[in-house]
């Protein structure tokens, strides 16, 4: 243990020097869904296969068809210590509307709190260039004390996970054999509360789609046509109304066929973990549950799949008003996917319960926007057991395991395409504000995620297990 | 009869002279929603006011904060003659794109077709300045035949309509004695073919409002917050889709209240039209009649009222996906309003509908644009009848009484302000591209629309209605 003290002791002198190079990163806008930011994002992979080369680490830009992937492989611990991959991703997202932030989204700032916490703001502070760097210090400091790593650790990290990551899977399947490790490690989740880290077991799938739906050739005129002529807008509002019933179940037909309902012993652990829900929407100004009917808020965040409409847009929305028929509207829908749900055919129902709502003389195309199924960790799994116990010597509260409400697509892949599977360990908070405004990353995440990070690295090589 | 055959053959001699005078106005550049052509505008008001002093009228150019009113009084038929006001207005549309004009569109020009029709080109030549002139050029042969005009007549002439009228409304209240008269004569609108004319009887009101719904205080992520947050897209969705039934009615309650059937006469007039649905549709690409069910397009669009999205906004709608659940939505709804719907209680009922459909933890805020209640010319007016033959004895086939899906909102206020009733005779086409390059106005339109007026003036002082 003394190896691990050392590199802990070496965490928290080092703490400031890490944040520096945490600023530098977030000053990149690696803002990975327009294009206007290529440049930055391929800056943004140049400037982490700099820093791991440092390190001592093989690292190399990899091309792609879109963004660039890094790769990097640390041997050091030998061909018997345990492999490990760590993956995170360095894109952002937009960060429009841009003035709505108090700071500067690419101009990191340290802010301390009136109760003396002090937090790192900017685009990418959570999500995911903080979380992806408190592995890249833990490495940093464990190569500092001992001269190597406990384990055989691959680095892989994406810059299109932002974007519905397109060029993932092509990626996976070229280079199978170089990216299998024992486990993925992936920092991208939350922790449970201030005190209490947790690893999520469950995540929910996604299946993104566009909808375009088209009327007539031109826009016209509502008073000449209006009353006679088709509105897409119109159209386009009944299919998404008839998307969910009074019960706010989806309407699709087969949804739920390979939903199931949560074992009792893991409703249980839910329902001790003290979650407020009144909190929990209380925090964005909500305070009435508007999911299905009958489930808890974690039940329906957790291991309940949805349907959510994350875009509209349609005729004239500038100032004023303007008695437009348009030509078209447009949708971007999303599907959370639990257990079993197939994306693929989520997909398919989709787009046939459009097509059955569209007028004869109406059109509608659909544009594909990333699918991935769900994942869920055994809860009886050996990795879980020793990543509980070393998060639990990290922080005051032992860990616990939750489900969660978001996709993390490379879960799905990394189980699917390289039998490899996925702990997920994360160190964000749900006010971080990830995707909004004043993102935010707390210095005890950032500073306590790095020792995390040590200890389960320490703990993984001593338990030989991976 | 013998003087309006001298007034008739009067007009038929001078068709030369008066396209050489439509030919000095158009050249007129008086566009009036471009500050660069004020003096223009007031050049064009000063022609017109020259031009009808000429003819004897007590005319002149009258002050608003924009472009001048020109107000033309006659009042030689004595006291006891029924008094008429005629509307028409001096100001034109922009030209651009220039480059697509075949003449230049302050170079009024008489072209020849193939067929042998003759038309007169130029921006303004059908909206309004060559509409407009038909009247003046009416007057000028009777008081040349005559001495006189048959009826008491005042010309009131604007030079803001194609930029929104701003002066309308405080001119009329300010000068509402001097504007007030039995009947509003007004030459903006189309005949109905090339040898029908038609009285547009029916012009449907609006009410415009825009719909801002808010849940959460923040954007959310879809897959922290999925299943559990209230989304108001689907919230808007959802009362957007409620607003139509099954048959494409309005559900607002009352709606339909003061809205009444058209008479079987009417009814069988419209059906004998000739108009084609099939042709109406497939000019903009579309087949089938989207409104009411078991209602003609000519109903739907002129005699029914109407609720139309005409912009909806909500969530991510730039390139690429955004998983995100929107802080707010919001659509533009314009309600088309006919026979005695009041604008005021349409909003309101509008508003309650809305409201009864947010729940209790959002919001919705409402913004108002613009409402006018419908025109409706009683089907048995007897100033309808009298015009319907004067314009039935010029041209080959009777005339037509028409509905108009559109406003024009000036015959709203004339009714509202001044109490009088308008008969919108026009002799425009839908082919003559006003507000487009290449505007122009038949020449049987001139010759035959100055001889119509004739007729016009002629029967109501023989009839003696106003």
């Amino acid at each position: 243990m003394a190896s691990l003290d050392n590199v802990l002791s070496n965490l928290d002198r080092n703490l400031d020097t890490s944040v520096e190079r945490l600023k530098a990163l977030l000053r990149i806008p690696s803002i990975s869904t327009d294009p206007a930011f290529a440049a930055d994002c391929r800056a943004a992979a140049e400037w982490l296969v700099a820093d791991l080369l440092d390190l001592g680490f093989d690292a190399s830009v990899r091309e792609t068809a879109g963004h660039p992937m890094v790769i990097a492989h640390h041997t050091g611990a030998g061909a018997d210590a345990p492999h490990v991959l760590f993956y995170g991703h360095y894109d952002v997202q937009p960060v429009d509307p841009v003035d709505l932030w108090d700071n500067a989204p690419f101009d990191p700032q340290i802010v301390t709190m009136p109760d003396g916490s002090k937090r790192i703001t900017g685009r990418g502070s959570a999500d995911d260039k903080g979380q992806l760097m408190t592995f890249v210090e833990a490495c940093r400091a464990y190569i500092a004390e001992t001269g190597t790593l406990p384990c055989r650790v691959t680095i892989f990290l994406e810059g299109e996970e932002e974007s519905g990551s397109p060029s993932l899977i092509p990626f996976l399947e070229e280079n199978r054999e170089e990216l299998s490790a024992g486990v993925a490690l992936i920092c991208d989740t939350n922790m449970w509360d201030r005190t209490t880290p947790a690893i999520s077991t469950g995540l929910r799938g996604l299946v993104g789609e566009e909808v375009v739906v088209s009327a007539a050739s031109m826009d016209l005129h509502s008073g000449y046509y209006g009353g006679a002529a088709a509105n897409p807008i119109h159209i386009l509002a009944k299919i998404l109304a008839e998307l969910h019933d009074e019960d706010g179940r989806v309407t699709l037909p087969g949804f739920y066929d390979a939903v199931r309902d949560l074992p009792a012993d893991v409703r249980e652990i839910w329902n001790n973990l003290g979650f407020s829900e009144q909190e929990f929407l209380g925090g964005v100004g909500l305070s009435i549950p508007a999911g299905e009917k009958g489930r808890s808020v974690l039940e329906q965040t957790w291991s309940r799949p949805t349907a959510e409409v994350n875009g509209i847009e349609g005729g004239y929305t500038g100032q004023g008003f303007k008695t437009v028929i348009p030509a078209q509207a447009r949708a971007k829908v999303s599907f959370r996917l639990v257990f079993d749900q197939d994306p693929q055919v989520v997909r398919q129902t989709f787009r046939e319960f459009v097509k059955a709502r569209i007028p004869a003389d109406c059109r509608v195309e659909f544009h594909e926007h990333g699918g991935s199924g769900a994942i869920q960790l055994p809860f009886d799994s050996p990795l879980l057991t020793v990543a509980r116990k070393a998060l639990s010597d990290e922080w005051p509260n032992p860990a616990v395991m939750i489900g969660m409400g978001g996709s993390i697509p490379v879960v799905g892949e990394f189980r699917k395409r390289l039998s490899m599977p996925s702990l997920l360990i994360g160190f964000g908070h749900g006010d971080d504000r990830i995707h909004s405004p004043n993102e935010k990353y707390e210095m005890t995440s950032f500073h306590h995620g790095q020792r995390s990070w040590a200890r389960v690295l320490h703990a993984l090589a001593q338990a030989d297990v991976d």
